[in-house]
């Protein structure tokens, strides 16, 4: 079960500060858009940087001009760059071309992507799916929106022919089970360890029932 | 006739000197996306300090947390900021409730929304809307994509119910016959100027073509 910290709404130096307590129980660390639109391209260097020996995922959330804005992102260290589902299926591919060459990953965001559009997507077994509760959504509903009406046949089956499954918004420890149809392969996780007294305590907490909810939703 | 002047994919110094030279022929000054998330908000903030008489637009193109990016903006001096109208609904609300707090505009983003999407966004009478082809679109089409397919309809009649109608996408001083049936309110151009071997003169030349098209549209 990969853990991807989502680093959102701080500087960049609060953002390694609490990368560093949380980055022995996580795997990928999350630049958020937040952070790109406002520091730009410093933000995924710094965090890059500091954190070499962990994937890091820049939330840059292409829309157009895939091939300049992913090669920025890769270029200043990131190893996934995401791009919404809901751009044309022309930026999508410039996205897979783009990172083909840079021997790197894309994420999909499925956030407000209608289901034919999904299915669409769920073809792309070279990329990575993320079905994305926002944040806005989540503060409209009290953290009780739909994550995405997701075709959920569409990730069962052979899992190399289908994209990996990550999934974001208002994922705590306490809210696992709700995701166990989904099986998810990556859980995004944010406020939950950035938001938390203590980041360390609450990212070990998350690892523990991560790893012990994959065990059981397998057996 | 509105001219907005999109600056993207250059520096901070490159957008600012080519904005110099186009001043005087345009209106509005565009922070490009490419910019926003290259450089973050100093982007916006040196082009708001380099040029305060003209509004300022920040493409900061948010799908979600619209509350945060669109303060970002604004706090940034931009006057206008986008949102793209793919995002759920409730981001495109927060928007509109944030530029009022600030006594702001928003202007929404209509790549890729479909049909139905863009009947509902032709109600909100306080926005401005984007017929957008976008660069990808462009560079997979050699030109030729439609820029959308707008309900013309929802544009005419009167004009102070409905929003204002911008354009956008490979739009120069050849192809305003093009737009004629959409009547918009504001022209926004990017590369025809920014890549013109001579900025000054091609500022100027969109100028003159626009208000002698406008003139003859009206007649």
């Amino acid at each position: 079960m990969i853990i991807q910290l989502a680093l959102d709404r701080m500087t960049i130096a609060e953002a390694i500060e609490v990368a560093e307590l949380a980055e022995p129980y996580v795997d990928w660390i999350e630049v958020g858009t937040s952070l790109i639109k406002e520091f730009g391209m410093a933000s995924v260097r710094e965090l890059r940087g500091r954190f070499p020996t962990h994937k890091i995922v820049a939330d840059v959330k292409t829309f157009d001009n895939a091939a300049y804005e992913f090669s920025r992102c890769f270029e200043s260290g990131a190893d996934i760059a995401t791009v919404m589902g809901a751009a044309p299926a022309v930026t999508i591919d410039v996205c897979l071309e783009t990172a083909r060459e840079f021997g790197t990953d894309v994420m999909i965001d499925l956030l407000n992507v209608p289901p034919t559009g999904i299915e669409a997507l769920a073809t792309l077994g070279e990329a990575i799916v993320c079905a994305h509760l926002s944040k806005d959504q989540q503060e409209s509903s009290g953290g009780q929106g739909a994550r995405v009406d997701l075709p959920l046949g569409l990730f069962s089956g052979d899992r190399s022919a289908r994209p990996r499954l990550a999934v974001a918004g208002g994922i705590t420890a306490e809210s696992l089970e709700d995701l166990t149809l989904m099986r998810p392969d990556i859980l995004i996780v944010g406020s939950a360890i950035t938001g938390a007294g203590d980041p360390a305590a609450a990212a070990r907490a998350m690892r523990g029932a991560a790893d012990e909810w994959r065990e059981r939703v397998r057996s």
